[in-house]
């Protein structure tokens, strides 16, 4: 057994910081929009770091890159990592946290002279944010077989236009090794939270069970635009307080469901948006979210039936379309018993919880066993060039990923 | 009596469309803003018009035109008119069909050889609607004594920064006549409903009992912007959600009370607006409106501590503040049923109604016995090129002016 084997925290603690310069921002943050020239500085310095641990590195055809560390037997590798993209207003660990992490854990096991039996695999995957080029995840969506190549290559980026596929061969990651058939034992991410319910309850670990299934739908509400003084209530076709009747219903489901259940407007617009002027149109967004699948159809249904009873109240006209549409994703039992098991192992106080931002991790939970490690995010602040974990939390889930990686790639 | 006399409706409808060449938008409608260059080529053709009716012209010193038509004895006039400054996306009527049906009252009375006791006063006031300039009546407000000569004059244009004291000068209408103590005898303004009661019942004149009050509240809410997906319902400030309900019981109000209580939320908007994201502020507007002033108070002061609650519930900061606050204005019984007496005589059916509106007309019910005449708007469309008032209702809401202003005028 290895249970004596510690990470080093100032070499990963160094890494995230040097990773941190390719697209720093001025007053702290990053800026590295997937397959913009900052992102390719990034993944040159981290394949970079790969190749200083002598692993063996491919990049697919999406743009991912897998670095391997030979095992003792040549057997489908545990694979770890995350994204090295960030969003305009990123921070140092989202993502980055994931795959500097796994390095360290190889450079750990090469500077112990340990070796596994599996391979372990560190990856990184393109576009993950989603921040630039749709959808998010992208990367391992196509590397699992979820998006056919050709589809993928042609999105476009939304700041410039750019084909996806004229970005990868522009910055030199269009790579050789196919996508669509992953051969991997298993995949454990380690992520920031994004949350604050670990910061809130003071744990150190979070044991993730899945991520919480997803329904976004946008909501048009056409009615007529009229004066506010002299057209009477029972005359009135009001798209703006339609959709506010049901943004509050969307709360008051939330707050009746109790439990898991999210639900989130987080646009709402009104035309013309003039103080004494009948909004003739609304357009807004529910995001409603929950770890259990048919509860989450049936918030979705009670919420579409009341906008449909409204709109039908306030004479207006509905339209609504599905902007996403997720199930909940379960991660493998014995694995995510095992992140507990490693957690208590080193003393630290741990809480099962779901995931709720998406991440790749959940590509691979539909080819192979798959779990999450969460720390900390100070005051749940994500997206956001604050966003914060405190250096001994990062190296506490560093360590626990390193004994789940041992347990597994050892079996 | 003159109860045969009336009015010449093919005049009065070329004088409608003459007019509104003064402005006009290639489309149809006007564009006439207070001040502008359209509304100076506006107001020398209106003031050749009385002067071709020998009228006698003045001009006060906030623009205000008044022109008489003198009567047997030297006492204060009857006085009628409305306004011809337009909107950006004004119609042919709003404002500039009282004005000209009171000059058409004059050249009927002229061209039959009628004099009244009383002088007739036919007048238009600069910047009724508020457009370019805020307070919107300002000109029949300062009339009255109800804003400072001065503080008007140094109202900035919305459009360029323009005083209006200097707009006044470069298009000529800086006059010399005092303001602030009219001496009118009474005062009867003829309007569109800018509403679509009358259209709705198919009646041809509303007979105006007075003007609703009017509270319009900003509302600001403050709270933190987080992932939709990661915070829990209980860890959220959400501004949106608390904004949306307070909507959602503005409507609720509206219903409760009933009768003449109207309740609008015009304008909503969410920072930063994003699907995803929990909303850190809510900007809105809240427009309350009922004739019966101490109910109009007791709603307004429900909304604030319903919006306090919902704020204290939500964990977000609320701070509000009056945009507008005019207790309502009732016209004067005698003159109204004399409005009233007028229609039935000509045999148009009649409802009796509030102004939903504002209108000049309130401005001189603090100084005179005051009244209202409003004809159909089709569909209750104002403030909108298709604005549209049938030919022959605009024809009957002139002779019942006539028929009012003599009555007064002879008394």
């Amino acid at each position: 057994m290895s249970a004596d084997l510690r990470i080093d925290g100032a070499r990963l603690l160094a890494s995230l910081e040097e990773l941190g310069r390719h697209g720093a921002l001025p007053g702290g943050g990053t800026n590295r929009l997937a397959l913009s020239d900052a992102d390719r500085a990034a993944r040159d310095w981290t394949v970079a770091r790969m190749r200083a641990l002598d692993m063996a590195v491919e990049i697919d055809a999406i743009g991912n890159v897998f670095a391997t560390h030979a095992g003792e037997e040549d057997l489908p590798p545990v694979a770890t990592g995350s994204h090295i993209d960030t969003v305009r207003t990123g921070g140092l660990y989202d993502g980055n946290y994931g795959v500097l992490a796994g390095l360290e854990v190889v450079a750990t096991l090469r500077a112990a002279g340990r070796r596994t039996r599996r391979p372990i695999q560190v990856a990184f995957f393109t576009n993950e944010e989603g921040a630039r080029f749709q959808p998010d995840m992208l990367g391992s969506l196509v590397h699992v077989g979820g998006m056919p190549l050709e589809e993928a290559l042609a999105v476009r980026a939304v700041d410039n236009g750019a084909l996806l596929g004229e970005e990868l061969l522009r910055i030199g990651y269009a790579g050789s090794a196919p996508v669509g058939r992953p051969c991997v034992d298993s995949f454990v991410e380690l992520h920031i939270e994004q949350g604050p319910v670990l910061d809130r309850e003071g744990l150190a670990i979070g044991v993730v069970e899945g991520v919480q299934g997803i329904c976004w739908t946008e909501l048009t509400f056409t009615g007529r635009s009229n004066h506010a003084g002299t057209t009477p209530m029972a005359l009135r076709q009001d798209a703006g307080m339609a959709a506010a009747r049901v943004a509050a219903f969307a709360h008051e489901l939330s707050q009746r469901y109790g439990g898991r259940q999210l639900a989130t407007v987080g646009a709402l617009t009104l035309q013309p948006n003039l103080v004494n002027v009948i909004a003739q149109s609304a357009l807004m967004t529910v995001d409603l979210r929950n770890t259990d699948g048919a509860v989450l159809q049936q918030a979705q249904a009670e919420l579409l039936a009341c906008a449909r009873r409204i709109a039908a109240e306030h004479g207006v006209l509905l339209s609504h379309r599905s902007l996403a549409d997720f199930a909940p994703v379960a991660f493998d039992a014995a694995l995510v018993d095992s992140v507990e098991r490693a957690a208590h192992s080193q003393g630290l106080a741990t809480l099962r919880m779901p995931s709720g931002a998406g991440h790749d991790a959940q590509m691979f939970a539909r080819v192979c066993p798959t779990a999450m490690v969460f720390v900390p995010s100070r005051d749940g602040l994500s997206h956001n060039v604050r966003e914060f974990t405190a250096p001994e939390q990062l190296v506490q889930g560093a360590n626990v990923l390193l004994q789940v990686l041992l347990e597994r790639a050892d079996r």
